[in-house]
């Protein structure tokens, strides 16, 4: 049996979940979200981020959440901008489009969008004369941590914020590798900062100790409509019955310090992973602090590796060598991070 | 604190589940269903229901199940058949609409569509000499037991079978509640008859003792263009990230009898509680003999039971009685069910 | 070669309207609306509903105007209320539907929807526990004329908007057939009664006297959001791209009485039928005072009639008789009249 | 008044067109397409592309026909492969992703697609172990001639078949511009050709001399769904009521040559036009044989021409000219190709 580093989701919840569920197993809660947990993990939310008045909503996974917030966001006609990298323009079936939006792409910097290519984007839209015929831009999709491990900067981010007010879009934040982002070593933002700079953004579960669940949060809803918002959560696929186990598991993780002591295990864990190919001199396709790293193999060393582990081959490189991915979690234990320096030492 | 009887998904999960979750929980597999438990579950089920070669897929919840089989199974311009109150048609926020198809309703019969009344409709339908410019009908959907507590009988259903084939109409069964109903003392059917009859069904694990979880089953899947089903499940949200934990629950139930015990307990305590009204001589809304009970109260019979117990109010009565609603489920204790008894005989 | 009554648009355009295409076929214009005929059409209309802030838009046809009009009046989770007999309900394909939307259905009263029957249908909607899970209603489909001819009084349609207005509904009228519905002899509306009465409605060209078109009145824009809806026409498919076209026809519909001459022309015509099956006795199944007449012939009649001329068959009445539909037009000819009239004297 | 070259449909239709539909203004057809005049043009264009089992539907606009082609040959997880600069893409308003579909872009090349890099595409999608979770490629959509002007050869168009062939996809060609495409003096290309290369295609009317209207083939239907089509045509709001009037206008333009001389005189003014702006050595965005021309003009050149006739400004280029177009059509005068190269020439 190969020591796994494929994804962040290969494991089951940290232990303090499952002994929650467990205790509170036959506890009558009615569905849906209207019990004493969810209303609980609420508070706690909205006492980390700093914002009283936030609206708290939690879905089952990361495809309905991107969808529900999308369409929520969106008038028919009107498109969201992502980078071409982003999760919902790659590796969400085409839910987004079934939704009937359209993705509009602008390159992808490892995976960040550019705030000075975003305002030349607008710019050129509406000095199209044809722009009537067009998509029109509505809001920006961002990452944090992205699909490749990288994060903005809080000086990235309200330059983002900034284009965004300018013309009118609203921003919208996957936090679905959001402890990662917010723990890692080169972060400047926190809870908080995301508050004040989104519309709407989510708090991953999923990946970071919970057996599955995302916290969306509108931080200010008086400047958005979300009448209806738990109907279009139920249209989308994303309203648990059992609501109560969303809320729960939120509960845990925000109660104290779990949701962020995961996410920075799940970093060190990482950073002994990158010490350890930078030792070697092995290159690296991204620049990653967090979770997700990304070492350039050559066919040896991926032969070697691949042997003992599994992991991702995220692309092939033009030389013949294996760009891959690493990935750690709240669950990566030191004794699977000692077997995998030992191996790399020994390429 | 009342006794909460408002709904049959209530509580956690069965405790065989949450052991087996606590004690697989550092298990590391493959994400989205590509794990052991899955397989294990899925080579159950095709023995379960004896077929071999049939497809199941694990989704979490029931909205998602309907509409992604739904959508599955229809062309653009087709509708799909349904009573008018079935549970796609009344409670799911316009989910099979947001997916672009028509809900073709018919009459239901407490719950229950009528063979003949299909037959006759499909008649005039297709008579219609403008009914190129109308939805056209492509399937059926109905449930068991129903929204109402009630079952088709294996005849009902070889008729209903009977005029979809001569239409060319799929049938798909929606079996949130399908342990309840095939353990009803009133069934004569099961899962090979079930099999042997519908296109499409699902087995329900949410309201019978899992934390969440459907499993679809396409029993003829060479009948259908099942080709890319997975990415399906994926852009209508349903497709769990911890694939692993569906199928784990699913290997529980079915690696021995506890889907049906499980059932068994729920309709055996509804059958007390039915009892207990009918022994008071207690008018019912409808003769169910699954885990719904729907006992008519005048408003003092409600006064006093609504301080003890939580119940779902279903429909005021033109003479001023509520018809109520009162669910058991696998989690039902013979001391709640003794604490209602003793009320109702109180009354 | 049979006279025809089917429908109200079997032949081409009124011979002003011929002329004109013949007239300016040379004249260059931009595509999209943006011409001379267009913004003249607009402004007489404006003058002719007395708002002259009104907004106005050309599309192509019915079914494009009504999936446009409530794609942009409803969020994703609301649905449009209508008649069981409504167009878009009936004849339309789904294509409200495709556009994510249910079409929330109360019984019809000869085409007509009742303002009792919506009020009790909307308080008992947000007297229901769980309308968080089902389609909110958004707004109401009514149509002027009806599809079976009959019309609205002035005073049925101030309460439907009291109703509309207490629950926060758009009101939308479908006016395909509106030149007949209001110069029908039963009328007391007239087109600055809409403007008051409606968020939205739209003037019927197709079938009364232009080749193709309706024009889609927003008479208090500044209550409705309708950035983009010209972007939306083209995403529904209906933005001509030789937009004059339909300008200039509603240019010459309005710059005199042509719009409303060509409508009476049809109900006369009408009328005359109507009396000749009176006087003879024949039964109706509708009572309409527009161009649409719905007697009951026995098969004998039937027979006879259908080999003179062609009419739709509407439906079989229960005791073998057949309620048939003769539709007049602003192209019904009295030689045509006549020799109807003659033929059902002969009777 | 300036004289216009802004587009391909800024007259109304061809005299011989509009002589027809004066002269069967008064006869009495069938809607949506059942008459006489629909079905002779069928006929004809069966005829016309050499296959006599094809089917033919007509249509209103572009934008109606590529979302009902589209979504008809899609299963819901497909998406349409197009070049970046596709039309569907960029000036449809999102009318594709409406459907619930994604456009899948590839670079073009002057607006075409490269069989190679398609191939590539696909290669590397069926190799990519997440592909599951990504949108199916399903078909392809290529204009011709393309939004540029450019004509793909018999050559590559059979490469790109090939390709199609091995992955499974469908191909759709965008006939928009088919006129001005197969009468180029560079097109190695004729009806039949394209009834043997493409899966669907389409014959534009509305730039070739029709007042609107386009005719979607589909030459082998005997390998494609197409029950219910017409009820989809209906659906996406492309059916038109008084349908006579399209098939009258194909009738004629198939019935000789018409169709052919209408584009062969829209090339012959471009051609000239392409000749006077060579002759002053004025360079071009893209090297196009049929009826637009990209000039690219200096700013005085552009101020001098723009006070004389109107044109699109397409892009400024880097070194701050003005890349434009000029459109010719059927309706081109030789005065206004005089009045254009007397300028060009005094530049």
């Amino acid at each position: 049996m190969k020591i796994k580093f494929e994804t962040d989701y290969q494991e089951g919840a940290c232990p303090e979940i499952l002994a929650r569920l467990v205790q509170t197993n036959l506890e009558q809660s009615s569905g849906y979200g209207q019990d004493v947990h969810t209303e609980r993990a609420k508070a706690l939310i909205r006492t980390a981020i700093g914002k009283e008045n936030a609206e708290v909503f939690f879905l089952v996974g990361g495809t309905q959440t991107n969808t529900t917030v999308i369409k929520s966001l969106l008038s028919p006609v009107e498109g969201v901008i992502s980078a071409s990298s982003g999760h919902i323009n790659v590796h969400e079936s085409g839910a987004i489009e079934a939704t009937g939006h359209k993705i509009l792409t602008l390159p992808g910097h490892e995976g960040l969008l550019d705030s000075q290519e975003l305002e030349s984007y607008l710019e050129n839209f509406y000095a199209d004369p044809t722009h009537e015929h067009m998509v029109q831009p509505g809001m920006i999709y961002i990452s944090y941590a992205s699909e490749y491990g990288t994060i903005y900067s809080k000086h990235e981010l309200e330059n983002l914020k900034s284009v965004c007010k300018k013309y009118g879009l609203k921003i919208f934040l996957d936090g679905a590798r959001l402890g990662t982002g917010l723990t890692s070593e080169k972060s400047d933002l926190n809870l908080k900062d995301l508050a004040n700079l989104c519309d709407a953004f989510y708090i991953g579960g999923t990946k970071n100790g919970a057996l599955f669940g995302e916290a969306v949060v509108f931080p200010k809803p008086e400047e958005i409509n979300l009448k209806n918002f738990k109907t279009l959560i139920k249209q989308q696929g994303g309203l648990l019955a059992k609501g109560r186990l969303l809320g729960l598991q939120f509960e845990i993780l925000f109660e104290g310090d779990l949701y962020f002591s995961n996410a920075r295990h799940a970093n060190e864990q990482a950073m002994k992973i990158k010490a350890a190919f930078k030792k070697k001199n092995i290159p690296f396709l991204f620049e990653s602090y967090t979770n997700q790293q990304f070492p350039i193999l050559t066919p040896e060393q991926n032969k070697f590796l691949s042997e003992i582990f599994s992991y991702e081959l995220w692309e092939k490189t033009s030389d013949g060598n294996s760009a891959v991915r690493f990935c750690t979690s709240w669950a990566t234990s030191n004794e699977a991070i000692g077997e995998l320096i030992n191996a790399v030492e020994s390429l």
